[in-house]
Parts: C-alpha cells; sequence; structure tokens
C-alpha cells in the first residue's frame, strides 16, 4: 500500500484551530500525484503525452479534526478502474487514528478532446487495480 | 432560491489554465456563510452560543471548467435535515452552463461535546427545510 | 481613489484566529485586478495582447489583525512608474482603522520575453502616475 | 546554514503555469517553522509558554520563476536580532539558480500583550544572531 506523509501547515488551519476541510481535497491531490509518480504515470508524463487529466469528482468524510504539526499519513490505492474512468482512494491516518476518507474520480482526454481508454494507454496502472471491482 | 456569487480570482487557478479543483470547497463555504447570514443563523451567532459546527463529509461534481474572471453563480438550499444533521447542497452556475454540483455534511456541537437538536435549537432554519426529504 | 473590498472568509483565518498574513498578498491583487479592469488595462487584455507581466517584489507591513466577516477596504494607487517598471501601493482598512500597507513591483514583457515601455503600450496608466515619484 | 526543501503542489501553480508569487509567503512560514523547531523555539514552544509571535512585516523579490514539481531549497537564518525584534532572512534556490529572496520581521508578545524581550525568554536563537547587524 502506498503512503504519502503531508505535516500539518500553520497556514493550513482556521480559526476553530483545527485543519481547515477544504485543504483535504488539496493532501488527496499531493498524495495522488506521488502515487502517480511510483507506478511510473507521473502528472508530467501524462502531461507530455498531451494528455489532461481532469477531476470529475470528489468526496470526502472527516473523521476526526488534525492541526498544525500533526503527521497525516495518507493511503492511496485503486479504488475503481472502468475503460475510461479512474476512481482513486484515500485513507488519511494521523498515528493509529482515522481522521479522514475520500475518493476522487478522474477521465483521461486526448489533444482531440476524446477520452483515452486508460488500461491501454498506461499499463502500467494495471497491477493496482482490484480484482474486484466494488 | 439564494444565490450567492464568486468572481474567481488570479490565485485560484492552475497550470492547467483553470480554477483549481478544491476551490469549489471553498465557494461552497462563502456560500454557505452567506446563506446562514441571510436566515439568521450566522457563523457569528452560532459562535456567540458557544456552539461548534464542524463539517463531517462533502461531495462534488465538476461539470464545466471555470477560470479566471467568471462569475460563478451559487445556489446553495438546505438538501435534508435531520434532527442532528443537516445537509446543504450547492448547484454553480456560469451564466446558463452548469459549473459544479455538491454538498456539504454538518452537525452542531454543543459546550459539552454533545450534538445539538438544530432545529430546536435554530428554528429560523425551518422555512428552508424541504417538505420532502430526499 | 480606487478601493476595493474584501470580506475575510473563514478559510482565510488561522488558529491563532486571525487572517492568516499570506492572504494579503492575495487581497493585493485581487485588488490589483480590479484597480486594473477599472482603467482599462486588464489582465484579460494584457493577456490577449500577448504580454505578461509577472510581479517582481512584494512588501507588506501588519498593522493591526483582522479576521472572519471583517470587511477590508483595500486602497490602491500607483506609487511609481519608470520607463519599464511599475509600482503599485496599497493601503487597507476595516472602518478607521489601518491594518496593512503593502506595494507590488511589476514589469511586462513582450512575446520575445524583452521587457514593453508600459506607458507608450498602456497610455490609459497616465492619469495615475503620481506627479511627483517618491 | 539550515535548509527545508518544499517541492512544488500542482495547486500552487496557476494560469501562467508558475508557482504563484503568494506561496513564497507560505513557504518562508513552512520554513521558519523548521528551523525554529531545529533550534529549539519551536511554535509549539511558544505557543505553550502563553506568548504569540505575530508578523510584522513581510518582503520578497522574486528572481525566477518555479513550477509543478520544483524542488525548492530555503535557506533560512537570522538577519537581524534587536532586544523585541526578530528579523529572519529565506533564500530559495532550485538547484543552482537562485528563485527568491525574502524577509519576515517578529516580535513575541506575552500575555499582557506586552512584547517580550527575546534573547532573555529564548536563549537558544543566541547562536544564530549575526555578530554584526546588518
Amino acid at each position: 500500500m502506498f503512503v504519502y506523509h503531508h505535516k500539518v501547515h500553520y497556514y493550513e488551519t482556521d480559526r476553530m484551530g483545527i485543519t481547515h476541510h477544504s485543504n483535504y481535497i488539496r493532501f488527496m491531490e499531493e498524495a495522488r500525484v506521488a502515487f502517480l509518480d511510483e507506478i511510473g504515470a507521473s502528472f508530467a508524463r501524462i502531461e507530455a503525452d498531451g494528455i489532461v487529466s481532469p477531476v470529475m469528482a470528489v468526496e470526502g468524510r472527516y473523521l476526526h479534526t488534525t492541526t498544525f504539526d500533526d503527521v497525516i499519513d495518507v493511503e492511496v490505492f485503486i479504488k475503481e478502474m472502468s475503460p475510461l474512468k479512474l476512481r482513486i482512494g484515500y485513507r488519511m491516518r494521523v498515528g493509529e487514528t482515522e481522521v479522514f476518507e475520500g475518493m476522487s474520480l478522474h477521465c483521461f482526454l486526448g489533444k482531440d478532446g476524446r477520452p483515452v481508454r486508460i488500461l491501454e494507454r498506461y499499463p502500467q496502472f494495471a497491477p493496482y487495480v482490484p480484482a474486484e471491482e466494488e
């Protein structure tokens, strides 16, 4: 399981004294970038291939607050892969405490603006696709 | 229907040339703050009552990109109100184009950390609760 | 004197309970965008002309804290205009209280990457240039 | 010389394709936090002592653009220490290229809101104070 670490910055807190909820969407992106680097399908490579990969949807559930200086461990994994869509999952913990779980949904668009069949173009995803999709 | 307007700032764009997806979660908060002001249950008042109202979950679907200088019209409405939870919905448009739809889920916690029955404490929500919950 | 208004968002506060200091640099940009719109040299127009105008320097002094829901009035003015550089000044107030003063320094670069003589290209700045430069 | 590393996130870029200038003020804070941890005067400790340390001023000069995935090396050092004020300097590089230099000015306020004599309270700064102030 790939794990990314984010140490919460002071500017990411709000006046409730906790990490502002919008920042977890950014932590998801940070973790996704690191995961894609790891599996050989980095943003840089995808961009160089002339492909854009917009975010189609996000979801998040806040399970416990975090704050400045907390180190959040972010597990990243493929939840589901259809021919044209990729659903990535995230589980965040501080120590043993679950603090957040989320997902993001993505497609890949070629230069002509048409959807790309993801696994044909990026077979490096294959080993990470769960055997049975949810 | 309550509508809030957000003009996209330059610093809210990313190098794809579009509004970064994480910012829509912030636009939801901006619109929610304005809506709660409007109905007489402002953040300031809730804080003054010693109540904290954390975000429990968010969801968003990106329907069309937006960018710098676009004026986003954000419709805010109560999707569902249970005794202890409030689900707020958002529909965002630029002109006639739908660009985003989302929701946020909230509870209200008293000084003792226990959930507050929302409508008993803030009856000003009542006129905005849909007759038939989803 | 051109004045822009920014109402502080919840997500702009930090756990000291105040507007995070980095956000004032963003308020400067918001106010600059509105000022340039006003005088007919908008970002959109400058971009359409194939000119990029990077920020070369910023400075800010924090005079009083602000927080959520405060309305900051931002005065924007040209502090100094040399053939190749534009220095913009900012004074921010909440009611009668001065909260921040700052400046940003800009140049304009043509498609060839070479500096553009600003007043020759954008004479609409002329009425706003102070008679005696500081 | 203390050096902090920041890898630029996608959400920190803007539609010019570069790291938005406001984010360098945040990188300064990240680097300052790490530096104060290193010398034994962490934010957490200062807060626990009941002392607040607001930012009084910032300055930055942008020397070269950076973008997504760049690793910025941030040198942090004390530029000047007077009895009541601390001026911290920052030099940022990507590889051999200087990209930014900046400073931030700070005071320390006790629970009574009165300025604290910094070196008396936090002698751990002493070894880092330059012999001759600029």
